[in-house]
């Protein structure tokens, strides 16, 4: 087993990463100190896979859990489901001390973190990630919430879990398509912070999508750092922690316009990532031999790197860009690259160099 | 102008309690460093008489706000209502430095609160208090939420507004019953924190009945002053900020009961706060005397100090009491006093003594 510490002081915690962790749910909750009443929140793919394991786990330590399910999907991200949640938590009448465990992907973890953030005014979370992206992106760090119909993440809290666990067995259940997404931020981290990862990747991504557990459980440990450490230094992200959104301002466009649910969000990021890259050539001398490496890296695992768009869906992509939460003074801002495992945030970018890459690419 | 401070570090605040401080909302805010769109989330009662003057104070100072009106009352206070505020907020392209401005009672403090602690995972708060109770108690301290069809505020966050703005002059306007429902929690103060409030209260209540401005500017400071000193040593109500809640728990199970909107919430807790008197005269040596003078002054103050239940409403009453936040473990606990001026928290009272009170007061 890999523990991972998250430095946030008083608001601290461990993420444990091990195969099997699932089993160890119950007992660890138990040691934090937490009422008997909780609540597992999972998505109707995850329920039929792992919520016995995880009902039973904390069954037979002492709690009284119950299980709430959402339909699977960036769906369940709504307001909708969050006063359906609210409902069910109240209904199970939790306290105080009570605990809620999301277990699944990205989506759960953000809908289950933000009830946890506001029911009662704040219960503790334990996020069971059941994806490589939410095992090495979303259940680290606090950032939870749902979208609205005007864009993504626009309601939201950041509310740290108390504890973090990642099982690396749990990724065999997961479809290919969505594993290869997760990749996605797994490369992010090497651009943005460890070239020695970058390379890494580079070596190794054949093991990597044989889903080799110890290459897995070396990976997943050195992403979930990387995040700690940007996380243990800029909680709510006043500075460097936007490095995190890297290809970010454009794969979330492409995610709004597209109607949430056309690209997985690891694919979305991708095809930001290069087009980031390619901006970063232009405006802060990431060089062309790098460019292509990142470029390359993407095609290997899978994922999209370029998009075609007609010049009313580019129109449309600008627009929802404007819509993100990072603009400020109307100025849409960029992380760019300087070179692999180094990057600036903050950068404006004129829209036309934007439209440019977006074209040619 | 007076000027209470919420010493709360790096989240501290400024309460500015003056005759016409509306005035200067746009001015004050200017200070905080914010971005130029805004919004004020209003009510229909307020929005005719303070809108204007607070939209118009925003635009002098270089402000573009957009005006959120909710309808009057608590059914504002819903997951409905927060979506719907969401929506708004975002079409007006809020970034992550504008702020909300709270401009009426502590329905929309608590609604607009809770717009701005998740809208972009946080907004700066502005609280502009238009009621007596607000300006006394819910405008300060950053407890903000709606309430479920199971129970009231049971979903919320903790966020401290950056300034808090009392304009005694709108008290004017405030409809007699509303008024006297805030002297409630100007009462409570009295009761938990300050003997010499409290016999204050009881020699200027003919003055303070009529608004005289000069008397309200003093005991308006006091209030605020207790709860600063209070939220200051312990912001998340893990202790000490429990004696805030004196009343309460009678009182939210009597709205919860009775459907929201009966009772204002003032008279609910002045009917609770009486009946925590009895209790505490059982259980904690509250002389018979002083639970004589604090029944007094609430009915002096046109009050409510007693109400007559069947025996399936009290069954109800006490089922909603178990619905509370407060509960732990199970048990129902409360706020008692053993003096006037000092109260102890967190004390279980029998739930047959509780039904005793409530049947024979």
């Amino acid at each position: 087993m890999q523990t991972v510490t998250v430095p946030l002081g008083e608001r601290g915690y461990d993420i444990l990463i091990a195969r099997g962790a699932l089993a160890r749910l119950g007992a660890d909750c138990a040691r934090l100190g937490l009422a008997q009443r909780c609540a597992v929140v999972t998505d109707s793919h995850v329920a039929p896979l792992l919520a016995a394991e995880a009902m039973a786990s904390l069954g037979a330590a002492g709690f009284e859990p119950a299980l709430i399910v959402v339909p699977a999907g960036e769906g369940a991200k709504s307001l909708r489901h969050f006063h359906q949640g609210h409902d069910q938590l109240a209904a199970h009448r939790l306290e105080r001390k009570s605990f809620i465990v999301a277990l699944g992907g990205g989506v759960v973890g953000d809908l289950a973190g933000f009830l946890a953030a506001t029911h009662l005014r704040g219960l503790a979370l334990i996020q069971v990630p059941t994806t490589l992206l939410a095992q090495v992106d979303s259940s680290v760090g606090g950032k939870v919430g749902v979208n609205l119909k005007a864009g993504k993440n626009l309601v939201g809290a950041f509310h740290q879990p108390r504890l973090v666990l990642c099982d690396l067995a749990v990724l065999r259940t997961l479809p290919e398509r969505e594993f290869r997404s997760g990749l996605a931020e797994v490369i992010k981290y090497g651009i943005i912070y460890d070239a020695a990862l970058f390379a890494r990747l580079e070596r190794d991504l054949t093991a990597i999508l044989a889903r080799d557990e110890d290459v897995l459980a070396a990976i997943v440990a050195r992403c979930c750092a990387i995040k700690a450490e940007v996380v243990g230094q800029d909680e709510t992200e006043t500075g460097l922690r936007a490095i995190l959104n890297f290809g970010h301002t454009i794969g979330h466009g492409l995610e709004a316009i597209s109607g949430y649910g056309k690209y997985l969000h690891g694919e979305a990021i991708a095809i930001g990532q290069v087009a980031a890259a390619r901006l970063s050539q232009e405006l802060t001398g990431f060089v062309p031999a790098e460019v292509a490496r990142v470029a390359e890296l993407f095609a290997r695992a899978g994922l999209p790197v370029k998009v075609r768009l007609t010049t009313a869906q580019r129109g449309r992509l600008l627009a929802a860009m404007r819509q993100d939460k990072k603009v400020s003074g109307g100025e849409i801002k960029f992380v760019l690259a300087r070179r692999l495992g180094e990057v600036v945030w903050g950068q404006k970018v004129p829209p036309a160099l934007v439209e440019a890459v977006l074209t040619t690419a």
